[in-house]
């Protein structure tokens, strides 16, 4: 058991990950790609698709590519130490994943260019894939409580990982679906008052 | 084995339910409970609430108050004839009928109150809400498929209550979530539309 169980780095230490490979790069490599790739991307998004823009649309823009991006590409090895669930291939995670990266992810990017171009579903586009995130993120927690809250590596990797990279996911997503719930009231709100004047 | 799985009417049939205490109804009384209250409610709401308001958004307003009501009080002992997870208290089924009933049962229960007053926020609810039932029903039916999808009691409850009950809130929102997207873009598009006009 205790032969079996060394053999890979998560908590708890019994979780049975047969077909195991460890990670062939360290994790300040991986941690350095992540944010390299993060800031070419963001720069990239800042500096051309966003240069007409204002600068709330332009870091909404900067974020969707980022967030977008991270939702289809992340790999979740290194992130298991946080939450061993990822490498034991736990259902919920699994649905909750397989939801962000296959309807999420391209949606975050079609929320760059509806920004860019000023589409009129911006907003509501926005606000549906932010409910999904925060969606997703109350399974994720509720999940990993109910099941005793106990697969983080350690407590630096439980706050930094777990707490720490999630709750920006908790944060924004609550700004952004507040700032686009209100926008489209205030859009819905204008129809009305014209519709009345026509009336009158 | 086979006696402490003969305790209980669920599949599979080695699922461990400590404290298990058959339902004292029928399944005959249960649902006719069921159906009773939920056309009370309907008609209440189709005669009273909604007799100002055109037929569909008397019928939306029937559909929130029953599905907020159902969100809130349904009792899972029967259906779990045709989901086992219910009565096994499966972390991802409580997470999301957890979040079904504490967040979305209330806010739909608002959605008939917002139609009925025409409120600005009308549309943007109803789909915030719609988009919410069918994120629960994807991570429901992912993680049923993930872990076997062998929960039913047998076919009959397959077909009828996973299958059949569940493919309402899959439809439904469906056609909320589209119908709600085009009236919150046609509103920015009247919105801008006007904005340019002013401008010019």
């Amino acid at each position: 058991m205790e032969e079996a169980a060394a053999a890979h780095p998560y908590v708890p230490r019994d979780l049975k990950l047969p077909g195991y490979v460890p990670i062939s790069m360290s994790m300040s490599t991986i941690l350095a790609v992540y944010l390299g790739a993060s800031l070419f991307v963001v720069t990239f998004v800042w500096f051309l698709l966003g240069r007409k823009k204002a600068h709330l649309d332009r870091l909404l823009m900067c974020w969707w590519a980022f967030t977008g991006l991270t939702h289809m590409v992340l790999e979740g090895k290194e992130y298991s130490k946080g939450d061993s669930r990822y490498a034991g291939r736990d259902s919920a995670v699994i649905a909750v994943e397989g939801i962000t990266a296959v309807i999420e992810g391209p949606a975050c990017l079609l929320a760059v260019y509806a920004i860019a171009k000023g589409k009129s579903y911006s907003y509501v586009l926005q606000l549906a894939i932010s409910l999904g995130q925060l969606y997703g993120c109350l399974v994720y927690f509720i999940t990993a409580f109910l099941e005793g809250d106990n697969f983080a590596t350690n407590s630096f990797y439980y706050y930094s990982y777990y707490v720490g990279a999630n709750g920006w996911w908790v944060l924004i997503p609550l700004l952004i679906s507040y700032r686009c719930w209100n926008k489209i009231c205030e859009s819905a709100n204008g129809v009305e008052t014209k519709m009345k004047k026509k009336i009158r």
